[in-house]
């Protein structure tokens, strides 16, 4: 069969703050081949994200991600591969092209699981579906006493790792820093793991970074997530090697296999985190969690949005017995819950899996998704180019203020 | 002053071809601050890199380009390099950024360099533009014959040094790539350099690549351009611990100034090719530049589009005396060359400099890109979030062709 449709679905929050909070707004991907269906997500902006798809060609190797792609055969993962190489090739300086094309190869995964009535963790050659320890992400409070409160508050809920990052960490003095991370450890207790996340706040200033390595060995941190801009591997890797017990991580800027590798290979991380709907999809996944595991680095993944991209990110490290803790998204906005009518929730000892069922095991529910798209419409030289596939007029913002 | 606008000019042939021929397509920058006016070009995907521009918000750190540069102060080199701090921040998980800021960054250099008379390349330090030596870029003919040609022909131009890429090159046999290259030499005679581009071809594959060194050495060819994918620094490294005569080259790929650096660190080459209209503009150009310098290595511009392109990405290292080569547009699509009041020609020795003028010392001739522009409009929920700055209803094609 053929791939016969691509329609790209952007929704949004009605209001969308300046929080790093990645579930503020939503680019969805339906595929469909053959009167099949597969759903995945992009974690992308999604007006650029559709341009991708969309856009005039500038010459052979600058094509939108829409010529490698429709009505493409698809009977199979070496399918996939073979369509992901094409988008590689033909899109090679469409430097957006990779985000555009990993929520379509997120779909493509799901709609031949769908077919196969086998969940994509078994496409991908593993024989089971490893429970994992979901590490709950939060921002540091504005200050100590209000990061001690959310510490005990998610010690309270039950979770077994917690992170911390962002907000004011990095961005004053180093005896701050000091009291935030001390005040996380206090309000974790002794139990819980304490990751903290510095956002890429030292560019790639190697000093600023290494004034904090005392205090976060001194409350026993598992990793400093993201000291540094995502291609400064050589200061990912002095830093490292600084560090005694706690580890660095990074991967989740990635947009190829390649360069989560090259920070495991050259940047000396012990924890790569890869988000599937930016690297390329599943299958470039996969290859980090493959190359993780030879080199002796945990796979973890990135997910801040919905449980599809949950799913989805979960697969690739799902059958990795070893590589127990993985990213969960506790508090998203409402978007982010509303469109899917399944949730991955966790079991009675607080683990998460990822679904035994075709495909990712996540419907996408189209009616509690309406109210939130957004009408996007491209055209040049007043050809259209685009049209949002589910055009809703919604309440004018002013009236549902009143 | 602060910046007042930022217009987007997207411009192309009548046709775009799939030929790998990045000069088919443009889109030009216009920056205004203070009743003054700079240009810049983004070699880029025109439309997805305005959608960059323009988009919605995400969260926090996935902000429209717009978000950081309009409005923003800008009385010297310093706010440039600020106002990239923050782009790289606010739009971090904004692929496509990179793109864009690079045009709008080279605009803000040619309008520092016009306020203040001083072409740019003193702006950055240098005290002379020198001199470089131009080499012509052409495709592989389909067969030898036709490749030695070619080599004959740009020999009798009076360049003094040529490559060849792309075309068959890499997808046959071994043996047929060592004919072309040795046709190449046979039609260049001695005296020229012959460089060669294999277009990412092998993506890693390290043997397929080093099948093709002792024809490369056999034919003395300077260097061998991206064998592998841009991020493929493992390969890379490979190759050129593989290799005695020939230097491997690469980086035109490179969006951030760390990716670059990381190819001379991780990857071994020999000679960086960077780009300004893609790896953030001139400032991140000459940081790679320092850099190269530093470790031994050869920095080459990447520009296969317009003069003023050309002028931007000769800037960064004009006044690198030892770094002689650079990359010349000898044939680019007739929109190249109309969009300009100013070329940059070879001199009586045949080797072509920055302009010793103000700013990047070239100007965009907005009547005769006119008839190249195309109209782009960009609404989300009704509201336009861009409108081509100068709409011109074209001769619709079919009449341009009866």
């Amino acid at each position: 069969m053929n791939i016969d449709s691509v329609d790209l679905f952007y929704a949004s929050m009605p209001e969308v703050t300046l929080e790093a909070d990645g579930s503020q707004d939503a680019l969805l991907v339906r595929v469909t081949a053959g009167g099949h269906v597969g759903w995945g997500e992009c974690e992308a902006s999604p007006l650029t994200s559709i341009a991708a798809f969309v856009t005039p060609r500038s010459h052979g190797v600058c094509q939108p991600v829409s010529a490698s792609v429709l009505g493409e055969r698809i009977d199979g993962p070496d399918d996939i591969a073979r369509i992901a190489h094409a988008v590689e090739r033909n899109s090679m300086d469409l430097l957006q092209a990779a985000h555009t094309w990993s929520g379509i190869e997120i779909a493509l995964w799901d709609l031949l699981g769908r077919i196969r009535e086998e969940p994509v963790w078994r496409l991908l050659g593993y024989e089971e579906s490893h429970a994992k320890i979901p590490y709950a992400s939060m921002l540091f409070g504005d200050s100590p006493q209000e990061t001690l409160e959310h510490a005990r508050t998610a010690r309270a809920e039950g979770f077994r790792a917690v992170k911390f990052g962002w907000g004011p960490y990095g961005t004053g003095s180093v005896a701050a820093d000091a009291d935030h991370v001390a005040a996380a450890r206090e309000g974790l207790g002794d139990d819980t793991e304490l990751l903290v996340d510095a956002g890429q706040i030292w560019g790639d200033d190697l000093e600023r970074a290494s004034l904090r390595l005392e205090s976060l060995e001194g409350a026993r941190a598992t990793w400093l997530e993201e000291p540094f801009s995502a291609h400064a591997f050589g200061a990912h890797a002095a830093l490292a090697a600084r560090a005694r017990t706690v580890g660095i991580a990074g991967g989740e800027g990635a947009h190829s296999p390649h360069m989560a590798k090259n920070l495991i290979d050259f940047g000396g991380v012990r924890f790569v985190q890869v988000d599937a709907a930016r690297i390329g999809g599943i299958g470039p996944s996969k290859a980090v969690a493959d190359h993780a595991a030879r080199r002796g680095v945990t796979f973890v993944n990135h997910t801040f949005t919905s449980h599809l991209a949950l799913s989805a990110s979960l697969q690739p490290f799902a059958g990795l017995a070893d590589h127990r803790i993985c990213e969960y998204p506790v508090h998203p906005k409402q978007l982010a819950l509303d469109m899917t009518a399944q949730h991955i929730r966790p079991d009675a000892s607080g683990e998460i899996s990822a679904p035994d069922a075709p495909g990712l095991g996540i419907d996408v529910d189209l009616d509690a998704l309406a109210p939130y798209l957004r009408d996007v419409e491209i055209r040049v030289d007043d050809e259209p180019l685009f049209a949002s596939p589910m055009p809703r007029r919604r309440t004018p913002r002013v009236n549902a203020v009143a």
